[in-house]
């Protein structure tokens, strides 16, 4: 195959992630990752029928193991010299709200695994991708997004799981920014500050009206828009929320 | 007059306050605020010349009267009930480097005077404004974007003058963001961390290459973008920089 | 006179500033700044009787010229070549909740006023006293302390008259504290988050129990504590709040 | 045994850790907790033969068999309702500066396994002591106190393992904060920016001068100064430097 760049999604679902992939992927080739197949295969079929190219690779994105597989079957389908033009981190470690005495160690453990250990191996595995991308001179600056959420800069009470997670998958992603921006690859984090509107969250913040949750769309476009940043004008850091939301 | 939106630019002269103005201009009338008509006079010509339309306004944005004066001379122009679809603040006391005994109190008093007081005065005159841009169904929610800095995070040794006015300035935002966030005027704050590449500029940073400094009108796709941004994803912040800089 | 070293304290009231004297009063010579003498002649009284010695100068904080004048009287009382030990700035505007459209510009402007020029006013005459201080090897590095609070790094709705000084004026105490680290004068600011423990507050948050809110004395400990700090352990900013605190 | 209240120390070695060992001692039984008994035995001699009392646990503060072990070890020697005035958390995965890509997986999550992982094992094996503490009435409210470092709020090029763990850390401790404030614990984070005078950098930054270190035992009286706060007035974070230190 050629060596025309792919966009790399880890943490496909019904939100976030499938909006992101179908926003790439008018552009570029997609690469879904997801642990479940139920989570990424009606999407690759509905980006593949509609002119597009999805594969979907079942991937446990906090095991090395199964990353660097999901790279092999990466190189298989779009060629060994492949470049990146985007990888997207959206995987989270569960929200979880608990009294922290009340915690189960494999739950925090569990959650950092997912958020900052699967961050750090979905880096090491797309970066030198990326790299490539960089080489390959591709149109917009290679990028390396993060989701985060309001959890990344704020750690309430009961919430010491998640954010530990989030503040660590943060740190991580600034590190990278200053490592690897001069580099030319882009690397983002993304302050999701509200719930996102997807049908698991239907019946949520009514009181809010219809624009109380965020777009998944509105944050793929997001996505997009800082892929297309040039050189000369990087954002690390964006928030995004809600116009009602208060924080 | 009918009552098109306009955008207003409070500090134009040769590198963003310029870009930006060119930027909003292809959508919208544009007024042109600076005290010196010299910074925007060849600007206007360059815009109505094209196709567009811009009213130059000589005005001191720290001084609330000349920016009353202003208003009137806008709703002279657009009519008593024009609305506005943005409002930029990029004024900016002078950078201002010395050790802090030696720092005049007038430097200090002119430079909070601008950042802090002039975008407190330019909020008040505008936000009506906006607000009948929200009245008015403007296309994107009516923006308010203020040009921030590295100073407007950080304030370093012999820097005191400059940062204190940009931290006031940011925490100005802030406030506005989330008070008039729920009345669907988006306010946002921009952290330019880096040097802009303009003339005056040209000969710094040489160094660091062709892509060491940001590009104005890079700057002014981004806010451009931060504009366009729905209800459902407002962005108060974001950082810029060339992917070369050191930060 | 001889050259015993003085603490300086301006914005003495009833609350923050009476007991930051009275525990700097234990170990010098204090100078006791407000602009109503009301607020400090008890207190002096109070002082002067218990066997320390204390001074009220009569003094607008956001006039360089009254703040001048406080300065020779003090040079007049404790000698030309009197150094300090301590300065700290309790000064604030008001606090001030209203809609950004209802605040009158002197209103804005007043409180800037106090908050942040007041701040570089009080900097500007009393770093001086405090490198004497220095040279006259002081038992404990000279400290320049200033009080912020919860708008100092959080700018709320409605908060943006009193969040703007409060956010400047921490600004001003970061670049001071990187600038007269290394010439001996330890800077710091506290970030007072919750309601101080005064007459005028007796009455409020009731329902958070006899420790719901901050002790003065308790603040007043805490800032001798930073005054205490040896020069290989500096700390810049503190945050303070009752254990029972939402935040 | 009767139910005197106990400090515990996690991460004892040749700075910091023993510094706060010896301070609390002398006003509590202390517990050593290190991997290697090595880095407390001979602390523990000295403060047994001073006068004071300190008992030595070999314990990996990242495996919570070890730490419940130790636990079980603490309740046999000191009573089984015994509770803690002071709980520290010194531990730390190791500094490691590297590109990214170089770094081993094992590394990145050994550092996560101490800095994050190992603070939550010590604050759920902690933090019943600690509230026994509250309930037996200590004389200052009991401290769960976490040791932080540059890192813990920058991210730099390199960083990505280290920074990694130390935001995770700082983020448990705010939750925490938040969680058990109003539970009369109090949880503290001291953010140590620079180098440690001890005899591993005896040769370090010789050109700042005698002063250019942060001195362990300035930490361990900071340390003590934050467990003595009383319940109106925590202080959730503090940072520290040597007054010539560029931040």
């Amino acid at each position: 195959m050629a060596s025309k760049l792919i966009a790399i999604v880890a943490g496909v679902g019904p939100g976030t992630g499938a909006a992101v992939a179908r926003k790439f992927a008018a552009t570029y080739p997609v690469v879904l990752l997801a642990r479940n197949p139920d989570s990424f295969e009606s999407l690759a079929k509905e980006i593949n029928s509609g002119g597009g190219k999805a594969v979907g690779i079942s991937t446990d994105i906090s095991d090395s193991n199964s990353v660097k597989s999901a790279v092999e079957t990466i190189k298989k389908e779009f060629g060994s010299d492949v470049g990146a033009a985007a990888a997207i981190f959206n995987a989270s470690g569960g929200f979880f709200r608990k009294p922290f005495l009340e915690v189960p160690e494999d739950v925090f453990s569990k959650s950092l695994k997912v958020s900052a250990e699967g961050g750090f191996i979905f880096s090491q595995a797309t970066l030198p991708l990326l790299l490539k991308g960089v080489e390959q001179k591709s149109a917009h600056p290679p990028s390396l997004i993060f989701t985060g959420a309001t959890a990344s800069v704020k750690s309430n009470a009961l919430m010491a799981t998640f954010a530990t997670g989030k503040w660590a998958l943060r740190a991580l992603s600034q590190s990278l920014a200053r490592e690897f921006g001069p580099q030319g690859v882009h690397v983002s984090h993304a302050i999701i500050d509200g719930v996102i509107d997807i049908p698991r969250t239907k019946e949520w913040l009514k009181e809010l009206g219809p624009e109380g949750k965020l777009s998944a769309d509105g944050i793929a476009n997001d996505y997009w828009w800082l892929h297309t940043q040039p050189r000369t004008n990087f954002t690390w850091e964006i928030d995004l929320r809600p116009a009602v939301e208060k924080w």
